[in-house]
C-alpha cells in the first residue's frame, strides 16, 4: 500500500531537512535574464516534448512556454536542494493555453528529478461530479475508451471548499489512491480575505474556523504514525494572528505558509505551525526568491541560493538545531 | 465602446428568445454513440486543429479531445437553437491535458459559430496577481516578449469569491475590458453547499447573503440601460427557497440557475430570478439535455432538441408569451 501525504511529507522533510517550499509563479515578462528572449528557443526539458498549437511552427504561446519551462528549470536548480517541495501556480500556465497546459507537466518533470515534492496551486472546487473529473486532471489521470490519459500526477493539490464537503471528498479520493493530499484553503493571505473568510457565525467561530473544522474532520483518517495528516490547510503567514487557533482547530493538519517576503510575512511568527511535528508547517516563498537578486543584486540564481538558504535555516531553526 | 455583458446578455436573450444555457460537462466515456469509438479519429474543427502532445502520433488525450470536440459540436448543432449560451465545464477539458485545453478552444469556436454566448464554467479564486493570470487565460491574452498569446475570450467566467473583493477584481476588469461578465458562486446547486453558504453571520444573513452583497457592490458600476448587471450570481436551482431573498439583495444580476432535471431542479420554482426582466434568470442544464435520450429513447440529437424546446418555452412562459 502506498503510504499517505502526510507520512511521505514528514519524510521528505526530515530527509531534506527543509520545511521551504518553492513557488513558481511564472511571469512571461519576468523571467531570469539569461532566458531565451523574443525569437530566440529554449529546447524543451528531455522528458516532455513541448506542445505546438500547429504542429510545425512555433507560436507566441509555444515560445512563451518554452521559455517558461527554461526559467522554471533554472530556478529549480538553483534552489532545489534547500527545498522540500514546488508549489507549481497553475494560473500562471493555464494563461497559456495548452503549450501553458505542456508546461506544467514539464516543470513537474524537472520537479521529480530534483527529488520535490509537487503541489499544484489550482484552488479547485466544485460539485462531485466536476471534483471528480479535477481529481483525473491534478492525480490519477482519466480512463477513457481512447486508452488512459494520465494525470499531472502532483503530490497535493490546493482546494477551495466553498462547495463544502461533497466538493472535496472526490479530490480526497483522486489524491488517497496514489499517495497525494489536499490543502484546504482556510485563511489566505490576501488583504480581501477577511471580507468572509474572517466573519463570525452565529456559534462564535468565523468561516475560517468551520473550514478548519472540515480539514480536521477529513484528514482524522488519513494521519499516519507521524501525526501528520494528507488533508492540509492553506493559512497566509500574513496572518500570524490566527495561527495560534487555527493549529489548535486543526492538530495534524500540515500547513502551507504562503505570504513570507513580497506579501510581507514572516518566518519567525510562524512558530506555532510546527506543534506536529517539523512537517507541521510548510513556508512557502515565490517572489522572495525568485526576485531575490533584484534586491541582493548580482545574479538570480546566486542570490535565489542564498536566500533559500537563509529561509531554510530559519524555518528549521524554529523546531531545534538549524 | 463595447457594451457591457449585461447589455450585451439581456439583447441576445430578446433575440433569441430563450433564456436557455446549454451546459457541456463532456465525459469521454459517454459521449454521444455516433461519435467516434475506439482507433477512430474525428476531423477537429476546422478553425481550430487540436493539439498532439507529440506533433505526430494520436495519444489516448488527443483522439478523446476530438471525440470530446466532435460530441459538443453534434449537441450544440442539436439544441443551440433553443439556446442563448453554452456553459463549459472546464474540469471535464482539463483532465485531457494539453489536448484538452485545445479541445476547449474548439468547443468556443464551435459555440461562436452558433451565435451562442460562452459561459467557462471554472469556478476559479484566488489572489490579485494570481487572478490578473486567470484573467488573461480565460479573456483577452496575456502580453508577452514572444508575442501576444491569446485568451480563450470567453463572454463570462464562473468565479469563486472566498478570497474576497480583491480575488475578484482582477477578473472583473480582465472581463469588462472586452464586453465579459462574471457569475459569483452565491449558492451552489450540490447537497454540501449548506456547510459553509448557509451558515448564519452574526449579522443575522448567511455567507450566501454575505456574497450576495459583494456581487450588488461589484455589479453596480457596470448595469447599463437593460438593467442587467456584468456581474451575476450562480444560485441553484435545487435551492428555490434562497432564490427570493437573494434576487432581493442583488435586484439587477443575472442569475445562472444549474441543477434542473439531473440534480432536482424544477424551472417553475425560477419565477424570482426573472424580476429585473427576461435576462434577469438563466437556466443552465446538462445532463437533462444531453442524456435526454436515456429516458425518451430514440435519436441522441432529436431527444436533446425536443427537451430543449421544452425547456426553453417552459423559462419563457415564466415571463409572458412562451
Amino acid at each position: 500500500m502506498t503510504p499517505g501525504f502526510g507520512e511521505r511529507l514528514a519524510e521528505h522533510v526530515a530527509r531534506r531537512r527543509s520545511q521551504l517550499v518553492l513557488g513558481l509563479d511564472p511571469d512571461p515578462t519576468r523571467l531570469w535574464p539569461a532566458a531565451p528572449g523574443p525569437g530566440e528557443d529554449a529546447p524543451p526539458h528531455d522528458a516532455q516534448p513541448l506542445v505546438r498549437d500547429d504542429a510545425t511552427a512555433p507560436t507566441a504561446a509555444s515560445r512563451a512556454a518554452s521559455a517558461v519551462v527554461s526559467h522554471c528549470g533554472r530556478v529549480m536548480a538553483a534552489v532545489a536542494p534547500q527545498c522540500v517541495a514546488v508549489k507549481l501556480q497553475v494560473a500562471c500556465f493555464e494563461r497559456l493555453g495548452a503549450a501553458g497546459w505542456s508546461a506544467l507537466a514539464s516543470a513537474i518533470a524537472i520537479a521529480r528529478d530534483h527529488g520535490l515534492l509537487v503541489i499544484a496551486d489550482a484552488k479547485r472546487g466544485d460539485i462531485d461530479v466536476t471534483a471528480r473529473a479535477y481529481a483525473e486532471a491534478f492525480f490519477g489521470g482519466a480512463q477513457t475508451p481512447f486508452g488512459p490519459v494520465p494525470g499531472l500526477g502532483v503530490d497535493a493539490l490546493t482546494v477551495n471548499a466553498l462547495l463544502g464537503e461533497d466538493s472535496v471528498m472526490p479530490l480526497l479520493q483522486g489524491a488517497r489512491a496514489g499517495g497525494a493530499g489536499l490543502f484546504v484553503l482556510v485563511r489566505t493571505s490576501n488583504p480581501g480575505a477577511a471580507l468572509i473568510q474572517d466573519r463570525v457565525l452565529d456559534d462564535g467561530g468565523t468561516v475560517s474556523d468551520a473550514l478548519a473544522d472540515l480539514v480536521r474532520e477529513l484528514g482524522e483518517a488519513g494521519t499516519g504514525p507521524a501525526g501528520i495528516a494528507d488533508v492540509g490547510a492553506v493559512v497566509g503567514a500574513t496572518v500570524p494572528g490566527h495561527l495560534a487557533r487555527l493549529r489548535e482547530a486543526m492538530p495534524a493538519a500540515p500547513l502551507l505558509l504562503p505570504g513570507v517576503g513580497a506579501q510581507g510575512g514572516a518566518v519567525s511568527a510562524l512558530t506555532p505551525a510546527f506543534a506536529p511535528g517539523r512537517a507541521g508547517g510548510l513556508v512557502a516563498v515565490s517572489r522572495g526568491l525568485v526576485y531575490a537578486f533584484e534586491k541582493a543584486g548580482g545574479d538570480p540564481a546566486d542570490a535565489a541560493r542564498e536566500e533559500a538558504s537563509r529561509l531554510r535555516a530559519l524555518a528549521w531553526s524554529l523546531t531545534g538545531d538549524a
